[in-house]
């Protein structure tokens, strides 16, 4: 472990969540709220401190596979707790575990949410939960890359542990670019979605929080009467929440023009599952009371599918409610996730393929022993190491799953809400179902349970591998 | 595929077939039941029939692991098929649909039934129903092995398609051998039973039956008033289903005094998890009012967590309204499951011994690249084929799992329901939790998702890829 370089690491996050801060503080500011000095204290402070700290700079700057592991769960430990002052120190979450939940969900883009009423909450912390979103969404340490010439070639590890999916590709060659091409790109779409949902005649606060949330295919809602917004908006919302669960590599290519690379199968197979389940959901819901017509379903259908397969978790609709068919097909959809390299969560559809594809290949070799043929996709071979990675990823993620399920039955609460609160968090979704469904919130677990679904949605977000990493007494030893 | 010696095998299993039904024609015969004629017939037709069929020998006898695949599918579809004709042509029950169900279920060993009272059943009805879980418990095919000289090596690919568990390892060098010490094996273990019962005071019918259904993990009752037995007679049961989900190598090692050898991995984990669930389940449902006292509450939580695990499927207590933490650990017991080369379902414990030990590997390279280990087990390495075997095992796991589900919602039941049915049938336990739980049964589901768990239930049994191959086109090209 190079533990030096890991502490300056943090040095550096801290300044930049310290600078991230200045958004809420300007909220407060703007809003007249007395929160302002709060905010602004902590803000200097975490930028004072990470100031001193990368004053001493480390001399051996090597990165291992394994320190890039450490260094990003480390991050966003650090990220989360101090994020959650806040919240805490200016009593709207009372509760320190309740603050750290919240920070979590909001830097994961999980959106589950433990407070009861949005009412009473000031515009600059809302701005602050819906910006942590923001900047989870793509990841902070690929921000920071962006801006900083951090050592070699070597930060392409933090990188990889970062970034969803089971490979990393590069942009282009050098890692900052590519970092600084996916922000920028990042950045023009949030601005997109700010200006339609104005167009629509969205208030200007709820515009730029919505729009963070749905960059970061987080869920945190900012308006206290939950998606009170015309059918535009709700429509805008929905396509924009689509095309953050999009792989960003395919935005870089079909700006190259390059569109045959960009429309790859991962999208094919995204769109087509959106498709299938749109259509299907809104067949099955279309009659029930609660929507005037086939239209209102066909809008409500598509929001909720949207909302869960990129794992944004936004709702307009009480999907709880709905017949068992949607009910299962969306919990469904909550484990398949979006594509890789996106902001969504969930187990990705390119991991999916190869997870699928390999079964069938398998297969084939069983019946037809003497021809072997290579793994392929898009018509690159998918090597073997990926394969393997993806096998692995499964076993990490039936094992947290089981534990964590375990370990929540501890509250004695039934089977469905304990089943889909582990779905919902580890697959950084936001609302499951019964007790934790889209009405009701996470408030009904006692700390422990808490704990655990915090650590689920670390874990998802970072795709397991960091954090499981990160509590092994291997990773540790010389 | 080699067609001819494929319907040759199929004639050999209709006279094998014939010859088992003798002892519900026997049963008919003692208790002076009008549908001795009946059995009697079906008996002799199939013996006839398979007769005629195998004298028309096949000069090819080669066989592929493709054709072994085919075989064990066709063999269990054929003989569900034959085996349903005394239930639904003597009106016993009377869909079509709901025989094949109770026969499917009884050959799997499932235990899953459609009836809805056992008194108005004949006694020769109920003994078939018990006799097919004996015979599929430990494999028809191995069976006829036992008995039959068939063509060379070659049958080992329909061993290895019938036994359940990721590798299949000859006892003896002979394949024929080890089918027979398999059996006698068999043969004693319940011979055991009954006589145990019968010293617990159980009257002979019911330690017939129950034994051939413990034997077989199976879980059919055969009394109208559930399981009215002695303590005594209840904890031989548990005993002998826990015995029963242990690999019959172990038993053939201590035999021959290899107990070193004999007390594997497996062995072990098996048991430390069933220890660990009977004191937990026990601590969790003590002070339940149907209970008195943890001694009582000790015997049911052991007899459940046996039934679970070992996928037998008896239930002396209603588990479904035992507390969540009881009810979430059982259905994880469900997918687990019993040893391999055992008698009963699930994924089988080894099974997971390899997906974790290669889970902790893989998770281990990460950190430290440069130290790669084989995977061990037992002190031998596992092969790279057996771990690819058990990664597509889940990933078929997996997909079947997915596609049930979504086909059961088309009759609305909840949530609940339709996953555990899935679990009970796919891993061959017999009852799920809400409406398919212990008190409850099958009939609850209309044709078409009956049908997908009759799919299900011998997708488990042949440890789904017989059943997959069987559907796959690929199979059937030359």
């Amino acid at each position: 472990m190079n533990l030096r370089m890991t502490v300056y690491m943090l040095g550096i996050l801290m300044a930049f969540e310290g600078a991230f801060m200045l958004v809420p503080t300007a909220t407060a500011a703007v809003y007249h709220e007395p929160q302002l000095l709060l905010f602004a204290v902590i803000a200097l402070a975490l930028i004072a401190a990470g100031f001193v700290i990368t004053r001493f700079k480390p001399e051996n700057k090597t990165l291992f596979a394994r320190d890039g592991f450490v260094i990003v769960a480390l991050s966003w430990l650090a990220m989360s707790f101090f994020g959650c002052l806040p919240f805490y120190i200016s009593g709207v979450i009372p509760k320190f575990v309740d603050a750290m939940f919240e920070t979590v969900s909001g830097f994961t883009t999980t959106g589950a949410s433990i407070l009861h009423d949005l009412a009473p909450v000031p515009k600059c912390m809302l701005m602050w939960r819906s910006f942590t979103h923001w900047v989870g969404g793509m990841g902070v340490l690929v921000f920071i890359m962006a801006f900083l010439p951090l050592s070699g070639g070597q930060n392409m590890y933090l990188m990889k542990a970062e970034s969803p999916g089971p490979s990393v590709s590069k942009l282009v060659p050098r890692v900052r670019t590519t970092a600084m091409l996916l922000y920028v790109i990042y950045f023009v779409l949030t601005l997109l979605e700010i200006i339609l949902l104005l167009i629509g005649g969205m208030p200007m606060f709820d515009a730029i929080n919505i729009s963070f949330a749905t960059a970061g295919t987080g869920g945190f809602s900012c308006n206290p009467a939950g998606m009170p917004y015309s059918p535009f908006c709700i429509n805008v919302i929905t396509v924009f929440m689509i095309l953050f669960g999009v792989n960003f590599t395919c935005y870089f290519l079909f700006l190259h023009r390059k569109f045959k690379d960009g429309f790859n199968s991962e999208l094919k197979v995204y769109l087509g599952i959106i498709a299938f389940a749109i259509i299907t959901v809104t067949l099955n819901v279309r009659s029930l009371p609660m929507f005037r017509g086939t239209g209102e379903a066909l809008m409500h259908s598509a929001f909720t599918v949207g909302s869960l397969i990129t794992t944004t978790g936004f709702a307009t609709a009480d999907f709880n409610v709905w017949p068992t068919y949607s009910r299962t097909l969306l919990v469904l959809l909550m484990f398949v996730g979006a594509c890789a390299g996106s902001t969504g969560g969930g187990i990705k559809v390119s991991r999916l393929i190869i997870f699928f594809k390999n079964m069938h290949n398998e297969l084939r070799i069983m019946t037809h022993p003497r021809q072997i043929k290579k793994l392929k996709m898009d018509g690159h071979p998918v090597e073997a190491d990926v394969i393997r990675a993806v096998n692995v990823y499964f076993a990490c993620y039936i094992m947290v799953y089981v534990v964590s399920l375990l370990l929540l039955t501890l509250d004695g609460l039934d089977l469905t809400t304990n089943f889909t609160a582990v779905v919902a968090t580890l697959n950084n979704i936001g609302p499951g179902l019964n007790l934790v469904g889209p009405t009701a919130n996470y408030d009904v677990y006692s700390a422990l349970p808490k704990c655990v679904l915090i650590f689920d949605m670390l874990a998802g977000r970072l795709e397991l591998f960091p954090i499981i990493l990160l509590l092994s007494p291997a990773t540790w030893k010389k």
